[in-house]
């Protein structure tokens, strides 16, 4: 029998701030388009993540150290902006195009730290990443019932454009390893392990429109990667640095 | 309103062989989930290309010169094997693991050169890319009358796990450029162009089984991206050689 895949964006949520109750407002909009189930992923940006945690900065509370101010002259960039970046990053792999990419202390190697100005709701406010984006989606997910993904755009070495990844999840097994098991042939698979909860993060930014509001997707029809368990997040997805193929 | 996307695998594709009309095989497929319209995706999986193109090479005639031989002793593969990606490589940037990371004359980045034993409907029988995954995916739309996608598994540079990406497409364009246009609050998005073709790979893959032999995906509800032109193809998502982060 063939079962599909079906998307859609949650309609009607509202501008998110600090101290907001988003997994509240999540099932609200779910609601709208007929509610949530065990067995549904909820793909959520984390934007709305991050600003229900507070995790905004505002620009003119950051005082630019020396480097923040050299790195930010040397790529036209606000020192202040830079400064913040700094802050939420391990190590600075590579500065060019007026972009930083960095290696933020999760291990997410991404530009500018997953800082950003875009939609931060206020005026000269940066919105960061979660602190701990696999807690926040293990956390969302109690209160909603579902399995919770949490995204972000990332960008990638060897192609052009941004993909959506997943930087947090729970109750979705974020890889699926088919090392060892037979192709239809018999022979062994040299696949491969799938990122099963990047290509979920991928799937939700074709359901919306990133100037419409929708930060919230929700998937049927995954049943097979949805868990019992939150399971090991999207951590489990990070390459560890001394497997790192640049090093 | 609220529209969505739905994915369906196309069931009952028969073992696919050189010389087949894949698209007509399609299209007879498709037939039995009420086929496809202008507005449609399909997303097929390089595999079933690659054996209608006849893009398959017998293990038993290959001769592996010296480079070979020395790069199979010194990774535990076939020397025969390595021959046939060092032929399908423009550069071999890394070897390691067991695995080759090679770019190829169509500029992918990804490991073995996408030569893959896996699934290849014969033993001994190794399957190639496409030569031009584009013309590929233009052939098959023009057959098809919707937009086409040729996907294959790719490796990521920071991430663990590998991810469906688009390395042949038409009629769909391959990249959205936000670059410039205002955030819900007027302020200039500092996002990005998103790999629009790379996003409904994924997206397609988590609608199949690989080992339930499901390598065509329909993808309904991505009108806005569907174009009338074939377009840039996926050729556009590749970081052109200068632009390397890693040269």
């Amino acid at each position: 029998v063939t079962t599909g895949v079906d998307l859609v964006a949650l309609p009607g949520l509202p501008e998110i701030r600090p101290g907001d109750d988003l997994a509240a407002l999540l099932v609200e909009a779910a609601a709208r388009v007929g509610g949530l189930r065990p067995t549904d992923v909820l793909a959520v940006a984390h934007k709305v993540v991050s600003k229900a945690e507070g995790r905004l900065v505002a620009l003119n509370s950051v005082f630019p150290g020396w480097e923040a101010r050299e790195l930010a002259a040397e790529h036209g960039k606000d020192a202040r902006h830079v400064q913040v970046i700094l802050d939420e990053s391990a190590e600075v792999l590579r500065a060019d195009a007026g972009r930083l990419i960095c290696r933020t202390p999760h291990g997410f190697v991404c530009a500018n730290a997953g800082v950003d100005a875009s939609n931060a709701g206020a005026p000269d406010t940066l919105v960061l990443l979660p602190a701990d984006p696999d807690a926040s989606a293990r956390a969302l997910r109690h209160s909603l019932g579902c399995a919770v993904v949490i995204t972000d755009s990332f960008g990638r070495a060897w192609r052009l454009g941004q993909c959506e990844v997943a930087i947090g999840c729970a109750g979705l097994a974020p890889a699926e390893d088919w090392r060892g098991r037979p192709d239809a042939t018999g022979r062994e698979l040299s696949a491969t392990v799938i990122a099963i909860a990047d290509e979920v993060a991928a799937a939700a930014d074709l359901a919306r429109g990133k100037d419409t509001g929708e930060p919230a997707v929700r998937i049927r029809g995954l049943e097979r990667h949805v868990t019992a368990e939150d399971g090991d997040g999207a951590a489990a997805l990070i390459r560890p640095l001394e497997d790192d193929l640049f090093r």
